[in-house]
């Protein structure tokens, strides 16, 4: 089984929603995405923190095989970011964003990291997304999201990136503006042709949809009753999704498939509490009988005859 | 094989869009309705036009089997609307409403349509779809959509309907104002506790969702990468769906998840063209064609275990 990298952010999130408040909740992309990630792979995380990181929090990853040598812990304040959602859990505001450390953050790829076959680059400046690929061996496989703070303001560095990737992972709103087409279809087509073969487009409560080569999948949103806490659930989206590619080790549009709907599943279950706490317990049992949901939500068969 | 009864407005639209603009359009939710459903199954159609309504142009439903006899021309203008579509084609300004005869609309059942057991009630008062209900012998299976104005003006009303109703077919924006919650599936159980078994919340071009007793089901929307125009979308959806359960005569999970498939389908082909023309020209094989796409975006198979 090949192992994963995931190279973001680890943050604290203050975090205001209807159904609660939470302080110092664990955040941050690669956080999500190794929290998700390390139900399907081993997961090599390379982030950084402040001096007053509640590192020990951390330990539930490494139970989960994820090796956190690629952590490094600098002198000075953890990124920390507060947001707001409203009661329809669509819109948010961020109430502030104090990035500490992670201002000056350069990620470096411990040695035994550097052989790693999958790649997942969170949404970090697109330089350091680079600098990150220029250290590795030989991926197999690398995938990125990103954001529009980055398509605005480094959107040359990002198309140099593109050109690299084989997957990139965005929302709906960042491919309009990456490709400056409202049509998703037509903007996934652009992005594709400048460099990755698979385009995932995030919708939030509507699912997402993948574009591979010439096909196309959708997966719904899974329907929660009680989204808890949005934040954090599409890296781990990323995390299902790349985690049961890099346990299957292939790239077949089965498995793409399969790989998608794993991704949402494991998006829904971290909306289901604050921070990445309910990927911390979530069973094999527990996702097995989602993914069944899923199935259920999603397949039918095609009648013998339209006139039948 | 059973016929479907659809009451409605039958209008003449006109459409600005960016790919085009069209005047005296045909229109109305018993046209676009009837021109879907009339693939599946035979259809009669109840509503009225002005003395102006070009009613030779509806020869096309003639020849695709609707009986057209509980078509009513009064005296006076035919009802009128005109929209704007923006370019993302979520957005839509009306222009203009002229209801014309459309306004004293007391719709009169003929005798030998009463027997109809699928009823499909379009977007009109809701007093005046309970008294299509009062006329009808005794319907196997009652749908009806509805819009804000009448949530918002008529609820008693609209409550009752419901209580009669096997089917409420609405948007997202209309669950969400008649059921005062913003959840869509807390907002569509609610909704099935005031009677209809089934509930379908149209979602654009994010597709649709069945809710049928404790089971839900999501059809994507068709990538369309050119929406010419989604003017009656929604009830060629409801002529694709209505249509394939009438034909079939069953309402089996199975089916009706067929039935939601076929929907979309109609759905995405009516926004192919002004009008309902693209209906009028609609081949099976096309239609089957479409539906194999949608099982290929849709289907996939669980993975022998998770292990695996």
């Amino acid at each position: 089984m090949s192992q994963i990298l995931v190279v973001g952010s680890v943050a604290l999130d203050t975090l205001r929603t209807p159904f609660g408040e939470a302080d110092d909740a664990l955040g941050g992309s690669a956080v999500h995405f190794a929290a998700a990630a390390a139900l399907f792979a081993p997961v090599g995380l390379v982030g950084v923190v402040g001096s007053d990181y509640p590192v020990a929090r951390l330990d539930f990853l490494a139970e989960r095989g994820v090796d956190l040598s690629g952590l490094e812990q600098a002198e000075g304040s953890s990124f920390r970011w507060g947001g707001e959602y409203g009661y329809d859990l669509n819109t948010r505001e961020t109430l502030f964003t104090e990035l500490g450390v992670f201002a000056d953050f350069k990620p470096s790829i411990p040695d035994h990291l550097k052989t790693c076959k999958w790649v997942f680059l969170g949404n970090i400046n697109p330089q350091l997304q680079i600098d990150v690929l220029d250290q590795m061996d030989s991926p197999e496989f690398v995938a990125c999201d990103t954001m529009n703070y980055w398509i605005d303001s480094e959107r040359e560095t990002l198309m140099e990136l593109l050109a690299r990737v084989d997957l990139l992972l965005v929302n709906d709103e960042e491919i309009r503006q990456l490709s400056g087409d409202p049509n998703l279809y037509r903007a996934a087509r652009w992005a594709q042709a400048q460099g990755p073969t698979h385009v995932v487009i995030k919708k939030g409560e509507h699912g997402a949809v993948l574009l591979s080569d010439d096909n196309l999948f959708f997966v719904p949103g899974y329907p929660l009753e009680e989204v808890f806490d949005p934040t954090g659930a599409g890296d781990a989206f990323a995390g299902g999704l790349i985690g049961h590619l890099a346990r299957t080790g292939t790239l077949d549009l089965d498995e793409l498939k399969r790989a998608m709907v794993y991704g949402c599943a494991m998006g829904s279950f971290d909306c289901e509490a604050f921070g990445p706490r309910r990927l911390q317990t979530l069973t094999e049992q527990e996702l097995a009988d989602r993914v069944r949901l899923f199935r259920d939500m999603m397949t039918f068969e095609i009648a013998p005859s339209l006139a039948g």
